[in-house]
């Protein structure tokens, strides 16, 4: 299954259009590229609706957002929409301002959304209508951990079964979940946290996974999702046995994207149902 | 005459002036610092005007296009005009949406360029007045080939004619033209595809090579186009030298623009005149 | 004392917020991280006062401004001022518009900043009210040598007297001061120079060491210019070895702040009283 994944992404290489924040679009950008996918990042609210039209999927970040291209996330979000293409949310920040809680609330009330990714605090903040994150990273309090894991698993699944989609908590432990099925992730490196982006990148790649792959949304995200961390695995290898930092980490985190194959990654991809 | 186009460059820095899109700034910005000019990139309509008459060229780029930005790109095109420095538009994605198609006719219209580049689905869309791009890259019906070369170079030959710019259509092969004459250059590396930028920063190195030599454009340019492609070989055989991946290729491709030479160049470039 | 405002770094992650260019943006929050800091951006005039509430410092960089951004800035220094927290400016560019020099003496009357970085031709515009810079960068008549060194200390002591912030100018030699103690620095290298950011994330780390060191921020701005400068020499080491380019600098630029401890840094920096 996770092959098929791959190679529809690598066979028919999907057009992801992107309204997305200035600090990291171009890694998202470049990762998209890498995943195999193709990029447009375009928020002018008129071309958004004509940009998604040729598009397979849209991905929506708050990361850096103002009232001009919120308004462009709406238009391209309900246009998507209408045309049937996956829309992906990154809630970047979700509790950390009243601005940015209350634009995911309109988003989410506006937009029906094929797949939400964020940390466990912004999660939080969704499906609580309330919370305070610590700038843009997770709260510690919040990691999700081997002890509370069967119960995040199952908040994850009642998120999905009352937004419609499908759920992607990421941090230490990953869960992939609808509402009646999780996936649990164990892939990844500590130091994907050093770097901006790690999170918008793994965004992006979800909705190329989906883009190319609109018909198992979840085992898309969750492919994705195992791919990233894994990249993650093989790039922090690198930089260990050079004693590189964290720009290099960041270097060998897309170059690992853009080699991945089914073959590695089904050697390297720690899942289980739950 | 190729090495006096690299020694103006590196003598006289030209200070370029950069009007461009969110997603490639930061590698616009590197490259024209890696190629010895200096970069300034400024958007409000309040000072674009006294940027430019401190700059020795202006890059236009629509990449992320907004309506703010388009009346800077307008204002400082003519001031541009008026004090007769070289003005380059990179149409990116032209003919992707009506609002990218109509912004590059209201360009056409206002400010008079030195130099357009694109890829040859936006270049046949400046031409024809309509068209539909895969998002940002050419369609692969559109690419130039061995078998339709001449045709091309007659096509560019007669949009220069009719613009009053050199024309630069890049791809597998580029071809770069006045009304009177076309330089065809075969330097290049498909993986430069892979990674984002690699037309934008051609642009900005354009930029550059036309700010430090006004009185050759033509030729400026496809030192440029030529540059630029050399660089991309370069970067690819340390690539695969190392097993690396895209993102070292963008790494690779600015360092050997930063280590290029009049000698490097004259050994590398593959041009000729048709 | 140097270690100490290390440890304070690494121990007490402070959190950076910062209002930006979108040039240099992605870089400034990655040298944050790898130097031990936690960033934000956020712009918005509806969410800064929010974000810098939970945030230890505020970064002003005016180097892509327009009115939507000016004013987040002044309502976000503002609510700094208020709260205590320790507010930082990068002047880019100051004295090469109108716009840029009439916004920094907007910001300058409306903001009490902390610390203000910039190159010797920007903060001359500071204290003069005008100049003329050559785009982004400091004009070379400007610059800080042996024999106008005793001049400029004097000149950066009234400027920090008659601001009430530590004065950061930065070059080949770097000055910090505040109105009774000047510190020379003598690191870098000048392919600093070569690569676009590097004052933008001097500025930025010395935001994540005020945050961290709220008490002294004379030595903890002049730990920061240090440790950058430092940074600067060993990727340089790398580079000249591996025969790389400046996008190569630039990596390991990143990965040598990532990779400081107060021993490295102890060992490595160049630091004078005056």
């Amino acid at each position: 299954m996770l092959r098929k994944i791959l190679e529809n992404v690598r066979n028919q290489p999907p057009l992801v259009h992107s309204i997305t924040n200035y600090v990291t679009v171009n890694d998202c950008a470049n990762i998209v590229l890498a995943c195999g996918g193709a990029p447009i990042m375009a928020d002018d609210i008129n071309e958004v609706e004509e940009i998604i039209a040729i598009c397979n999927a849209l991905v929506i970040n708050i990361g850096t957002l103002n009232e001009r291209t919120v308004a462009s996330m709406i238009k391209a979000g309900k246009e998507a929409n209408r045309l049937g293409r996956p829309v992906i949310l990154d809630p970047v920040g979700a509790g950390a301002s009243t601005l940015r809680t209350e634009t995911v609330f309109k988003l989410l009330k506006e937009v029906q959304f094929s797949v939400i990714r964020g940390n466990v605090s912004e999660i939080k903040t969704i499906a609580s209508g309330s919370g305070r994150t610590k700038g843009v990273d997770a709260d510690i309090s919040d990691a999700i951990s081997e002890d509370n894991l069967d119960g995040m698993v199952a908040f994850a699944k009642a998120l999905s079964q009352k937004t419609g989609a499908v759920i992607a908590i990421t941090g230490a432990i990953d869960i992939v979940a609808d509402s009646q099925k999780a996936l649990v992730i164990r892939n990844g490196h500590p130091m994907m946290s050093r770097i901006t982006g790690t999170g918008c990148m793994l965004t992006t790649v979800i909705g190329s996974y989906c883009g190319a792959n609109p018909d198992d949304l979840l085992l898309a995200t969750a492919a994705a999702v195992s791919c990233m961390g894994l990249c993650g695995e093989l790039a922090f290898a690198k930089v260990a046995a050079e004693q590189a930092g964290t720009a290099s980490f960041r270097t060998y985190l897309i170059d690992a994207m853009s080699r991945m194959d089914a073959q590695t990654l089904a050697g390297g991809i720690k899942i289980e149902t739950r």
